[in-house]
């Protein structure tokens, strides 16, 4: 499938606007590539390495089809914004991002219509827990899905089409998703998973110190791998998706109260019932929801 | 290295019991080897495969040294013992587990001092969600860590030596902790995680029923995976160390309000200090312990 623009352009060029590039270069997709950083030396670098055209932040108008790629932290969407000034033509522009929380987003776009008009929201749904230019990795899109938004919500959108086309280009597998919807559903999915782990490892710290990792073998490393992300990235995700995000943690501890009290109780029959019914709806789950997404240990 | 006995009987064939047996024979480490559990037919399949010598639980006394290992689930320990009344020469036994939580456990031995006397507890990190005789694995303990405690706690004691040599030669590494201790540390590592998934878990599917894992990507997947894990034992962990749980619990929510309120204070700065607080600690830690117990998916 030919893309429907020559240009592209990633603002922000940390794991993921890295990795995009990288991608682009690995599998020799045809596009011109520039990029921006908030850190102009991160700009320097990427050219550098040969992942941009451009040499530093004084990027040249590009006057042709051009996908921009926000891929900055979510909350520093109107600084990079203002870097891309003068950089695009109006007329043949598409803008994106990979945002975790759409909620700020959504507002200045409801506020900036013609930027909205042009505007697809994207989430890519891969990451890792190491974060910047240096970490970031070729094919890190490869089978990972990919939900994008439009303020429409329409996949007849023309613009929406070539969106999910880039992404499929770089390996990744597309569902359209409402933006409002998917802030309540990440918030649960990921947010709070999120959240809970940065709440657990502070909690280990503070009654083990040292010995947090000690005497536990490698799935307590592996479950607290996400509170070792992007502490930046996930500051703007919470403060972003504030709302969401509080009811989530709220829901959660309701959940958990319930197993405290099970396990107070001593209600064996109703202990194991529970812990019985957790496993059977993970399990069934897991294997019948037609996805071929499979867990991979980076993503996130 | 020798071992000191040339028999040894595992009592419970689930996924530890079946795995040391398998791993035994993967080895060819000389042993006579023995199983029972307390469902029979699980006994006779275990002899079909050949991973013991006796046919059924009708087992004949076994006149020379002897491991026994229970590995039932920790509330079923009472009745595993009655299992094998009859089977051992009391001068020629000694006595392990492999439960995760040896509070109920420590009350029995401290109340049967004979008993005490020849048990030796052991707690091998090492497992899967998958459980059952069907799921065990040769080489589930290599490279893990087992924790080993005596109720007198000395590293110097006969009975601890032996049992040592015996994890080392299934290829695990094995550190001695004082039992009580043991639940303490383990209350927060591992029993608290297994709490909180569980939990995760039974408020995502309230919330999301058949959508969880949709879009989620592999990292929720990774995350949940220990609410799989199996009821029965689980049950009875957070029953045999309840103080220690619910006391763990508690304090992961103070942990937990604490970043909620960080949240709905929108006070970034603090936000941000509370997330590379916790990512500091985490990397530094995991990357400065000395030992080489890697992350496994597999580990619980």
């Amino acid at each position: 499938m030919e893309l429907s623009f020559k240009n592209i352009l990633v603002v922000g060029l940390g794991l993921i606007g890295g990795s995009i590039l990288k991608t682009i270069k690995e599998l020799n997709i045809p596009l011109e590539v520039y990029g921006l950083d908030l850190h102009e030396e991160v700009t320097k670098e990427a050219n550098k390495i040969g992942l941009i055209n451009n040499f530093d932040n004084q990027l040249k108008k590009i006057e042709e089809d051009c996908l921009i790629i926000f891929s900055v932290p979510s909350l520093s969407f109107e600084r990079a914004f203002k870097l891309i000034e003068g950089s695009f033509d109006d007329e043949k522009v598409i803008f994106t991002d990979t945002f975790s929380s759409k909620s700020k987003l959504l507002e200045f776009l409801e506020g900036n219509a013609d930027i909205g008009e042009k505007f697809v929201m994207s989430h890519p749904i891969a990451g890792s827990e190491k974060s910047g230019l240096m970490n970031s990795l070729p094919f890190l899109f490869k089978d990972k899905l990919v939900l994008v938004s439009h303020l429409n919500s329409s996949s007849e959108n023309n613009n929406v089409i070539k969106v999910k086309s880039f992404w499929e280009q770089l390996g990744s597998k597309v569902s359209i998703m409402d933006p409002v919807e998917h802030d309540k559903v990440l918030s649960k999915t990921s947010h709070l998973p999120h959240v809970i782990s940065f709440a657990l490892m502070h909690f280990l710290e503070k009654e083990l110190g040292e010995k947090v990792f000690k005497y536990s073998g490698g799935s307590l490393e592996s479950y607290t791998r996400i509170a070792s992300s992007d502490p930046l990235m996930w500051k703007d995700v919470t403060v972003s998706n504030k709302e969401a995000v509080l009811e989530a943690i709220k829901g959660f501890k309701s959940s958990l109260n319930e197993v405290s009290k099970l396990i107070d109780s001593e209600d064996e029959e109703s202990i194991l019932d529970f812990l019985s019914f957790v496993k059977e709806v993970r399990d069934k789950q897991l294997f019948s929801d037609g996805t071929s997404w499979k867990a991979s240990e980076e993503d996130s």
